[in-house]
C-alpha cells in the first residue's frame, strides 16, 4: 500500500486567474500526486489548494508550486482581508494513510530546507512540527504579517528555522509544518436561541473545559430560523465525532432543545466515519481491512 | 473513476493446493485486477474465491479461471459436504463502485456465453440475471447437483440460458449471474437464552415478516455464555445495518434483553457504513465525495 500524505497549502493570489493556474498546473499530471481542490477568494486574495499523494512526489510538487508562487507573488504589492505573510503562506503536511506524523514532520523540514536553499525564504515550522511550544501556533507565527516581518525577524525568538535572516524581498516569509485532518462538523439544533447555541459550544470546547480536539461556536442559521453548534474537531482519533454529537446532545437537554441534524464540511477521513459507525452499533473487533474499498486503494 | 465489480467464484476443488493455486493464480499479476481473498475448505472440497476488477480485465480473468477449472476438475470423481454441480459452480458478479446491476447482469451474460462457446459448458443464469423468476434461486437450479444435472436438463424448463443441451462430461454445468453485496452482521446479545434470539432471529427476517433484504437465525456463542442473532443482509443499500440494529434492539426489549455488541464478518462495502454513520449522526446532504480516501481510489 502506498503511503498517501495530504497538503493543504494557502497561496497569497486569489485573483488573477493566470498566476493561480501557473500555481496549481504544479500539482497536475505528476505521478503520485492528485489535486483533490483549489479555491480562491478574492476578498482574501488567497488560494487554498487541498492535494494527496506518495510523500517523495508531494514534496516535489509542493516545491515546485512555492516556487512559482515565489515568481509570480509580490506581497510588496499584495493587498486582501485574510493575514498573510508570505506568497506562499503556509504549507501544512496531514498524514492520511500508513503515515506517522513524525514523517509528515519530517517531509515538512525536508521541505522547509529545500525551499530555503533554493529560494532563500525563511521558513518557520509550526503545529507538530515547531521547534518549541511557543511556535505552534499560526496565529502567533504569523503575527504582525508581511509588513511586520522584518523588524519581527530581528528578534532571537522569531529566527526562521531554515533560511536566511531576513524575508524575501517579494515572498516574504512561509509557515510550514504538520497537523492532523481537521474534521468540520456542525450540529443544528431545534431553536433559534443564539444564547443557547453559544453555551453549548462554550461548554463542549477545549478552552471551556470540554473535548480536547474541539474547537466550537455557536452560528445563526437566519434562513432556516435556527441555531448551529459549529465545530472544528482538530483529531478525531481521540476527540471523535459521536463523542461531540452525544456531549452537545446532553447539554441541549438542559434548555429541552433537540437535534434537528448534522453536517460534514468538506472532507473526512473514512476513519472518523468508520469510528461512528462502530460505536453505535457496538461492533467488536472491526478492522478497516474488512471495508472492501480499502482494497482498491492499494 | 475506474468502474469496480466484484467476482466471488466458487470452484469444486477444496484439496489439491497444485491446482487450487493454478486456477487462482488466473487473478494474480493482471491489470484492472485484484484478487482479494481465497479459501478452501476440505470436508467441502471447495474454493471459494474473492476479486476485483474493472469489468473487462475482470470477465477475461474469470474466463481464463473457469478454463483452468474445467481442464483440471473432473466432477465424475469429485467428493465433497457442499453441494455443486460443476467443476466451476456458481460466479456472482457483485456491483461495487459506478456500476449498476444491470452493468453486473451484462458481465454475468458475457461470460457465460464465453464459457458455454469456448468450453462447452451449459451455463444457468440466477439471481439478478435471471431469464425467469423461478430460476433465480441458486439452492433450486442446484438441486439434484452434479449426479443429476443430466436427467434435469431433459426438463424444458431446466435447458440451460447459454451453451450445450447437456453436462459437460466432466466439468458439469455452471450457474452464473449478479446480486448485490452481502452483508454479514451478528448481534450479540445479554443472554443465554437461545429461546430469546430464535424469536428476534424470526421476528425480523423477511420470512417471518420482517426487513425485506434480512436473512437471520439464532446461535449460540458457547465459550461467552450468550446468544447472537445471526444476519445476512442481502441488499444492504435497501435493509441498512442500522435499520437490523435498532429493530433489534427494539425486539430485545420485550424480554428485558440489550445488546451486548455486535460484529461484521469478513467484507463491507464503504457505503453501508457511512449510512450508519449518517444515521446515527443525522447528517445532511452527505456525499461519499467527501470522503478523503474516495479520492485515492480514482
Amino acid at each position: 500500500m502506498p503511503k498517501i500524505v495530504e497538503c493543504v497549502p494557502n497561496f497569497s493570489e486569489g485573483r488573477d486567474l493566470n498566476k493561480i493556474e501557473k500555481i496549481v498546473d504544479n500539482f497536475r499530471a505528476k505521478e503520485g500526486v492528485k489535486l483533490l481542490d483549489y479555491s480562491t477568494d478574492q476578498d482574501h486574495n488567497r488560494m487554498v489548494v487541498t492535494v494527496v499523494g506518495e510523500p517523495e512526489a508531494l514534496k516535489k510538487a509542493v516545491i515546485a508550486a512555492i516556487g512559482t508562487a515565489t515568481e509570480l507573488i509580490d506581497l510588496n504589492t499584495h493587498q486582501g482581508q485574510h493575514p498573510r505573510m508570505g506568497a506562499t503562506d503556509v504549507v501544512p503536511f496531514i498524514p492520511i494513510k500508513d503515515v506517522t506524523m513524525e514523517e509528515a514532520v519530517q517531509m515538512a523540514k525536508d521541505v522547509a530546507k529545500e525551499v530555503a536553499d533554493r529560494y532563500g525564504i525563511p521558513m518557520f515550522l509550526y503545529e507538530k512540527a515547531a521547534s518549541a511550544p511557543y511556535r505552534e501556533n499560526l496565529a502567533v507565527i504569523r503575527k504582525g504579517e508581511y509588513e511586520g516581518l522584518k523588524e519581527k525577524m530581528t528578534q532571537a525568538e522569531w529566527h526562521a528555522d531554515f533560511g536566511p535572516a531576513q524575508p524575501h524581498p517579494t515572498a516574504g516569509g512561509t509557515v510550514i509544518g504538520a497537523r492532523m485532518p481537521l474534521v468540520a462538523y456542525n450540529i443544528n439544533l431545534n431553536t433559534n436561541r443564539m444564547d443557547v447555541a453559544d453555551a453549548i459550544a462554550k461548554k463542549i470546547r477545549h478552552i471551556g473545559g470540554g473535548l480536547r480536539f474541539c474547537k466550537a461556536m455557536g452560528v445563526e442559521l437566519t434562513d432556516r430560523g435556527i441555531v448551529q453548534v459549529s465545530m472544528n474537531l482538530t483529531d478525531y482519533t481521540k476527540t471523535a465525532i459521536y463523542r461531540a454529537h452525544e456531549l452537545t446532545r446532553i447539554e441541549a437537554q438542559r434548555y429541552g432543545v433537540t437535534i434537528a441534524g448534522s453536517e460534514i464540511v468538506g472532507l473526512v477521513p473514512m476513519q472518523a466515519l468508520v469510528d461512528t459507525a462502530e460505536y453505535y452499533l457496538g461492533i467488536e473487533n472491526f478492522s478497516t481491512k474488512q471495508i472492501l474499498e480499502t482494497h482498491l486503494m492499494e
